[in-house]
């Protein structure tokens, strides 16, 4: 019987997750453990070997039809030679060879892949991106990563440092960013950033229902700031479309570098929908060149809290693929 | 006997380029001709056969060893259909079919590449960026042109748009752009703007020998601002650091985007050294993300004015590789 099915596993710092992937990129089952990472390397990767068996016994599908294992991991780390070289989430992660540490603990083939990539290969694979020759995806949340997925292969860069597209500066003379540069994108455009702009303009003095979330002695954050525009604050509303006109600024020089067929919004705001990506696409019609800035698709991601699983998956079957 | 060469054109406004390539880049003959716009399509592409013939016999060579023929148009282009859309030097050039017009002529396979990409080719072919996996090149004059090389190959993007590396934004506050858009490294580091930024300062009162140029009737050039600079002008030496520090700044973020291994400076102020290339590789120390802020190389273009018929030749060569 041919090997049918991928093991995808998406490492975090609070969870680890795992699936059984087809080769459509289908999730068979998927299933998830604490990551423990107190435990250090040595104990995660035991956890890491254990849920890869969990999920083929979970998924009912035997090891012998299993093809690979790949691992989405937080980064920076080394494709090639499958080591993480550190892990802002994981103490204690120095160099560590996941990939080798993997493959002698379940005897099947293991690659490892930077987890923003992974995602993009999976929206590129099987979900918002399917089939499109080109697209470049950015991650919202706490930071904004990203992926650069080109003739249906990652762009990984000379290092393995490619697509940190949330560090492209908008403005050399912006906000300092929490990657040591100044006006990256996301440091307007993140969560967090989000929630700073609210608090200047509520400082200014603007009217918004925000303040008695302040005043009550809570916290502000970005999706109470969407929930408060969607009942009607002003405020608010303007202040989660200027996430969205920040966006939009990045995607027109990303639209004159790339031409691609797609850009996919992944995560957080990314759910907020057409006052996102309003003002993003009206920013791209005025700022980018044609025939890019009309020929470009700009969507929401589709694969939700599986593409990390997916794209491990995926990574992993195309790296044989290519290999063989 | 092997059919061991490939013509290359280069179609400026003014001139028409042409040369014979070897199958390592090197040109065996080069000679130009008038391309007299003026005869329209027509007219020029008539021209062009004529130079391609002219070129094999200048060389010495039968047309039987000749591979095929690459032109390097100014666009908006299609390289796959091999039809020029328009040329902004080109009048009354509105969906040309070159490649068909050429090959009914000549009776040997064309193909079509725009101008800057196939620069950038052939500088990854023969030139700076010989045997690097992955390369931007930025092209500096009146406007910023670019090229990205990946993997050996142009990436052309959905529309063959892509690598307009000039309009990224570096300011999306910053002044209007010719493309359009707001604060591309273009509308700071191209010769005319720096141009404009001396004239700026000088308006300012600043102190500098240039000042007695325009009090003499003359115009400032961004040449001229670069021999004051190196006869010891400070005002002059500054504005042309200027430029090299907006190139870094824009040279950083395509770091991160990219991670690419080497970054080429063609045409222009790239020939003022390390008045340019000092400040440029001290923004991308500054501000782009390790490990790709110290292993990207930062250097001159080598290959001049035959970059053209070279990468031309060399991207027609590529494609026959790829479509055999």
């Amino acid at each position: 019987m041919d090997k049918e099915y991928a093991i995808g596993i998406d490492l975090g710092g609070t969870f680890i997750k795992g699936g059984m992937v087809g080769l459509d990129g289908d999730v068979v089952y998927s299933t998830s453990i604490e990551t423990q990472a107190e435990t250090g390397p040595e104990g995660v990767i035991e956890r890491m070997a254990g849920l890869g068996r969990a999920v083929a016994e979970g998924a009912g599908i035997e090891w012998g039809q299993v093809r690979c294992m790949g691992v989405g991991s937080p980064g920076p780390l080394n494709t090639t030679d499958g080591i993480v070289y550190s892990a802002p989430n994981l103490a204690g992660w120095e160099n560590v060879p996941v990939v080798k540490m993997l493959e002698e603990k379940l005897g099947c083939c293991v690659t490892l892949e930077n987890d923003a990539n992974a995602a993009a290969y999976a929206e590129n694979w099987a979900g918002a991106g399917k089939g499109a020759s080109s697209m470049i995806m950015l991650t919202l949340g706490t930071g904004i990563g990203g992926g650069v997925v080109l003739n249906g292969d990652v762009w990984h860069g000379k290092d393995d440092a490619a697509g940190e597209l949330g560090h492209m500066s908008i403005n050399f003379d912006g906000p300092r960013c929490n990657c040591g540069g100044w006006g990256c994108i996301e440091a307007y455009a993140s969560a967090p950033n989000t929630v700073r702009r609210a608090l200047e303009g509520i400082e200014e003095g603007r009217q918004t229902s925000l303040k008695a979330v302040l005043d009550g002695g809570d916290q502000i954050t970005a999706k109470g700031i969407y929930e408060a525009a969607v009942a009607g604050d002003q405020f608010a509303a303007e202040t989660i479309e200027a996430t969205g006109r920040y966006l939009g600024i990045a995607i027109a020089s990303f639209v004159n570098i790339f031409n691609p067929e797609l850009v996919v919004l992944f995560g957080g705001l990314a759910g907020a929908g057409e006052m996102i990506f309003g003002p993003a696409r009206q920013e791209v019609a005025r700022r980018a060149i044609k025939p890019g800035s009309y020929t470009v698709k700009i969507v929401p991601a589709r694969l939700g809290k599986q593409a990390g699983i997916i794209g491990a998956a995926g990574c992993a079957l195309r790296r044989l693929e290519i290999s063989a």
